[in-house]
């Protein structure tokens, strides 16, 4: 997709700089700034670990004030276990952007990603943010800024037609594969043009990121820095009315999961995506913990890195995972292939079955013979190249 | 430790033969019988797995008849998705070893392990029982023929001093790796020739699985297979009383543990072994759930491999858990080097931090900073090996 991701919609503004975050030194992109010249609602989801990086408290706090126009964001250092010092840093960074921007700090989102534990040179990064020129055009600047491991900037924008008209949601990302000594972060900021309540944004939101961000997994590992915001301006003149928050859902969701499936793709040491659709599982929660803990387990994943119909780990994990499973009635498929089949090891072609295992996208169909609720989930191989990556130590 | 496993309690006897299982050929020990001459009361711990293996659950219908004394186990095919054949093919196995015996099919508990979906060959299992000489020096033929993955035999043995007299423990157990299209599987078979009620004995064997088999994780799996069995035939003419119940609890759960931490040692591609000792949480379950969690982190696994000192990824790894922390108090020593002090991050000796990790088993502390609960579990590092191991597609 070679779109305009953040200022796709109407009204949107990018741009970034180089701060040198992580070493002093300015060598790559590492602050990024996105603005919408209009008044806002924004809504977000945030790290669900217990240990929380101080941009995140900041932000949520700036999300429940509700007039979100700006978001600030920096790699190279995470602002994580920093302490007091580390909540004044993110303000400090909110500041500076509210100043460049002549909004209110409390209008402000923060996001930090890169190393844990070290002090944020805030003072570097209040002073590049008075640097950054804004315009339609920075969006790709402000998609490789964000970026750690990443090899290639996230970039994503869509098209959605309403009842009224037509409104714009794009965005951009970074992955969570994870390289010493940072921490894997999910950060993902999507903008829209459509007029709509804070409510029905957050109402959109949630599940939008319930079946995307939350239905991938590189490594299982949850960051303290993840960070999904959206913020919608109305730019585009056209409301999204009660009879239009699906469709306006559906959008959101559509750009959620693409931003996902490039994150997954991305992935440290990643040379195959796979998407698990269960169905037949007691309920949706079933199905999604099923789905999950198939695309988190270590053997499933060697598997499909080895292109091995190994249907025994498949229908392990999902026993394990939780969920309700009769094995005497569940039936799993790689591609077309049934290998087992309600209940019964299957004789198959092993052809076919390296023919499924060479598809860009690997779909692995898993029924659990209980009930009749589903999910998709999607994962990647285990590779060597993954522990090499994370097991090199830095001196 | 060079003991006698299963026949170092008093009045059991064990051999082992081999049914050419998996190939049909007769190239290595693959059937294994274990006997008490005397009447036993048994427990056991079965698979918590929602596909369990045919051998489980009519180990478990036997468990609760309550008079099992004696097991017979197969390794080359783990008996699982085999349908209503695979359970008329358990039963076989525990009827040719009763009439080997001169016993009740009831009286007997059956266990497999191996390739997952394939029908088991019972006529040659049935057939080779008949052919088990059993002695009490047969303990290192079974320890032998319950391996699959395993590079070397696990074979463990206690005195347990009580107030009454002297009892003996002993156990062997096979490990947790797998390789395709292996399923993992533990298994572990305990006898002692204690007398104890069958009620004591089942109260012991929860806890001692709970701190032993449950806290190691070599690859977050779970198997359809896992199996803990201990027999307990009174032929020491010690009576475990009430007073005595606890020595011996403990005694049973240090030869758990000893067996685990063979297991864990002996994980496919294992180079290091670890311990997490948590503390500081708010509850047990809470401190269980982060120390196995930060066991389960393929992040924590593979900067173990590194000898990484990475505190961020063990912090992370705790609040993703589910266990309530603080991280403004949280504390993390590797070996005796605090790299994160009450919230704070060490400036840490690099030698003293490569000290800890060239120990034989690293020894990782993490005090979460909420409470007073603790746990202790022990974790692999992850290597390329496992990568490669069970990555391989078997043609």
């Amino acid at each position: 997709m070679s779109g305009r991701g953040v200022t796709y919609a109407k009204g949107f503004v990018a741009g970034a700089v180089s701060a040198g975050v992580k070493y002093g030194r300015k060598e790559r992109l590492d602050v990024a700034l996105i603005w919408s010249e209009r008044p806002c609602v924004a809504a977000g989801v945030l790290t669900k670990n217990e240990v929380i990086a101080a941009p995140c408290l900041l932000t949520r706090r700036h999300l429940e004030g509700g007039s979100v126009r700006a978001i600030v964001v920096n790699s190279g250092n995470a602002n994580a276990c920093t302490g007091e010092q580390g909540e004044r840093d993110a303000v400090a960074m909110a500041e500076a952007a509210a100043a460049r921007l002549g909004i209110a700090a409390a209008d402000v989102a923060v996001a930090s990603t890169g190393v844990i534990g070290v002090p944020l040179p805030a003072q570097r990064i209040a002073d590049a943010v008075r640097e950054i020129a804004l315009d339609a055009g920075g969006w790709d600047d402000a998609s490789r800024a964000i970026m750690t491991t990443d090899t290639r900037p996230k970039v994503v924008e869509r098209e959605v037609p309403l009842s009224r008209g037509t409104v714009r949601i794009g965005g951009i990302a970074k992955g969570a594969g994870m390289i010493h000594p940072d921490m894997a972060t999910l950060l993902a900021f999507i903008t829209t043009d459509a007029g709509i309540a804070r409510e029905a944004l957050a109402r959109a939101l949630g599940p939008a990121v319930d079946r995307s961000f939350n239905a991938i997994s590189v490594d299982g590992d949850t960051s303290t820095n993840d960070t999904v915001l959206v913020l919608a301006n109305g730019a585009s003149g056209v409301a999204v009315g009660a009879d239009d928050e699906e469709a306006f859902a559906a959008g959101l969701a559509t750009v959620c999961r693409d931003l996902a499936l490039e994150i997954v793709a991305d992935g440290e040491g990643v040379t195959k995506v796979y998407e698990v659709r269960l169905s037949g599982a007691a309920s949706e929660s079933d199905a999604r913990l099923a789905a999950r803990t198939i695309t988190n387990s270590n053997l499933v994943r060697t598997a499909i890195h080895g292109a091995d119909p190994n249907w025994g780990r498949i229908l392990a994990a999902a026993g394990r995972s939780g969920a309700r499973v009769r094995s005497d009635r569940a039936t799993i498929r790689i591609g077309d292939v049934a290998v087992f089949d309600r209940g019964t090891p299957q004789a198959f072609d092993d052809a076919a079955v390296r023919a499924a295992f060479a598809a860009s996208r690997i779909v692995i169909a898993v029924d659990l013979g209980v009930g009749s609720g589903s999910a998709v989930a999607w994962g990647a191989d285990l590779s060597a190249e993954y522990v090499r990556i994370n097991a090199d130590y830095t001196t």
